[in-house]
């Protein structure tokens, strides 16, 4: 997908996107660290603002507030983001926290709190302690810098290994060029307990509101929505796309730079979706699943979901075993529309089944690949043009030991 | 459930169904025991045969047979199954080996071999190795008696650790008696490697096709359909009631015989299902979850089974963690109709979530109430009067040891 239109910039993140600061700071959230637990992001010329949520009925306050935000259509000049609390299922005492977030943020930066977006990601029932969120949020205010994004990115992590950021150049039709960044947390598609996946993005692209709103959506779709750790999904996930113009250049509606702001888009989100697979919560192995041939796009994401949920599948991945059986019986109950004895599947390069059926010829070569890290797996189901692609991890000891003695 | 009209026969099986004979052999399926792999059951008056079949796309060669031959409509008089390997994924090959399976089992009792059924259950993609099982069948028929049941629910095994089996007496309006007996095997809902659910049921009554049918359709449902270990499927999972009539009572459809034969069939399926469960993957718990105030019944199975088949759930229950954020978050992305600030969730009878918020109060009685092998869960989603009732086990550390380790 990286072509001479999109360029990779090495150690990027959301404030290398010009117009874009960032300032974190450690309040006591997450109380066995010492690590940042809150950042604030601050666009001072402001932005237009898309943002794609969890569809789960239990919405945490953040998500309820951005919400209703998003579509009074205001702009918005910052987002403040906790970890260790996720702010979930707290009630109406939990939606005035929300919204005393927003406004200690926009006194402690001098910017109306309506223009402020909250997200926070940790344990679901807790309240948060606004004493400690203030002071956090004052330092945060103070240590506002366009070298933030680091911090920033450490900020808004719970279970997570390692921290997920990422920037890329994209040159525009004209010659011109516009800068994509971002940061995201999640080691699982959800973990709703130290909850979520969230992703704050920045452009310095003008972008009218519907044409963000697409760009985010469609990118979205390919890349955060067709990842899974574990087929939960969490109360608070959160994309934000934000754009403040500070490039000088207009993205014209269906103009071929329109285009190019959905390559770099997803091009970006697809990398950050990938770093919290590789990151999955006990994940040994990075597991890309294709399945083409389908009726249409939305079969082959059911079926390659299907797969990639599929506690058999990711147990023998995990195991380095070569167990078809279990891929077929997962397709098979997709619920979609094939011949079973006509699906082919390959492991890497080799066919471990032909008509739906084992072949054993190159098995050995095929268990070798099992070795690797990362896991390619293609499914044609031979019926029609439909085709999609999801990334997942394997099942291990260690998610059982994350999940299981969490709490103790 | 257990009434007057439904009593427990104590070490009950399949063969204490007057007219029900079973034989069984060690013929070298399972290569790393001694145990026996494959056994016969054998109605010599004759029965009429219900069944119920896996939906999964790729069927298993015995699904696909039995199926034929159920919908053909011919009388059933014996069963054969075996354990080790599933006839699944085989092609044409595996449906010739299914056939003449038929037919040796034909010869050595002196049947039709369209009079028998067949069932598989063990590894996908290898074929029946025809000549072991042909020495196989000929010694089960040679050992057939009405006290082979025990070693039939032995037979049938692969990863479980315990044979299931059951019989009970129905006491019928006139007084008269029936008995219904079965065995089952699984230890997951579907392990699509050493495959699947099986269940075989008897009885003694005289009952006709269409009451059968109705009878199996409406007890599976409530039992077999509504367990699950890991949510996977299996390709051979099958469910055969048979009645051969010796008792020389009718059921008339309608009657209440016809209630009574669905209570008896009702409780028999739940108590094996039951069985399974407990018998899962590496289960160390049993959880039973009851959704109420459902839309209807189908969003309250909806409901029960997303929570059923959370890993996030199962691995907190392992870990015997009160973690009820993760019940809300599964509740949540089940796309039922509920307003979540008016759910409410109890472990036994004390109340953790009340008007979709924790409630803290009698935290410390809900935790040692995690401390059982036994574990009820109640969630009122308070809007309708739907109700379902979904049988699980929990996520461990030795479910990964057996799916990951499995082959090597």
């Amino acid at each position: 997908m990286i072509n001479t239109t999109v360029k990779l910039i090495k150690d990027g993140s959301i404030t290398t996107v010009p117009g874009f600061l960032a300032g974190s700071s450690h309040c006591g959230l997450k109380s066995t660290s010492k690590k940042p637990d809150i950042c604030v992001i601050y666009i001072p010329s402001g932005s237009v603002c898309s943002g794609v949520f969890t569809t789960n009925s239990f919405k945490a306050a953040p998500v309820l507030l951005n919400k209703y935000l998003l579509e009074a259509g205001g702009g918005i000049k910052a987002v403040t983001v906790n970890s260790g609390i996720a702010n979930a299922c707290t009630g109406s005492e939990g939606l005035e926290n929300a919204k005393l977030t927003q406004k200690i943020t926009g006194d402690a930066i001098g910017i109306a709190g309506q223009e402020v977006l909250v997200a926070s990601t940790g344990v679901i029932g807790t309240q948060l302690p606004m004493d400690k969120l203030e002071k956090g949020i004052k330092e945060c205010a103070s240590s506002l810098s366009p070298e933030g994004g680091d911090d920033a990115a450490l900020a808004i992590l719970t279970t997570d290994l390692v921290e997920k950021k990422m920037a890329v150049s994209v040159t525009l039709e004209g010659g011109k060029e516009i800068i994509i960044g971002g940061i995201a947390k999640g080691s699982g598609m959800i973990e709703p307990n130290m909850a979520t996946m969230l992703a704050f993005l920045g452009t310095d692209a003008g972008v009218e509101k519907e044409v963000l709103d697409g760009v985010l959506k469609e990118a979205n779709e390919k890349s955060f929505n067709s990842i899974t750790v574990d087929g939960c999904q969490s109360t608070n996930d959160m994309v934000l796309f934000m754009a403040n113009g500070e490039s000088g250049v207009e993205i014209k509606k269906g103009s071929s730079d329109h285009s190019r702001l959905l390559e770099g888009a997803s091009f970006i989100m697809a990398g950050l979706a990938k770093k919290i697979v590789m990151d999955g919560e006990g994940a040994t192995k990075f597991i890309e699943i294709k399945v083409k041939g389908a009726k249409d796009d939305f079969e082959a994401k059911k079926a390659a979901s299907k797969i990639a949920n599929s506690n058999l599948f990711k147990t023998a991945i995990f195991g380095e075993d070569l167990n078809w059986g279990r891929i077929n019986a997962a397709l098979g109950s997709a619920g979609c529309d094939f011949d079973p004895d006509h699906v082919s599947i390959e492991i890497g390069n080799i066919t471990i089944v032909k008509d739906g059926s084992g072949v054993d010829d190159k098995k050995k070569q095929a268990e070798k690949l099992l070795k690797d890290k990362h896991i390619h797996l293609s499914v044609d189901l031979k019926k029609g043009k439909g085709k999609w692609t999801v990334w997942t991890s394997d099942l291990s000891f260690d998610y059982i030991k994350i999940n299981a003695l969490y709490h103790n």
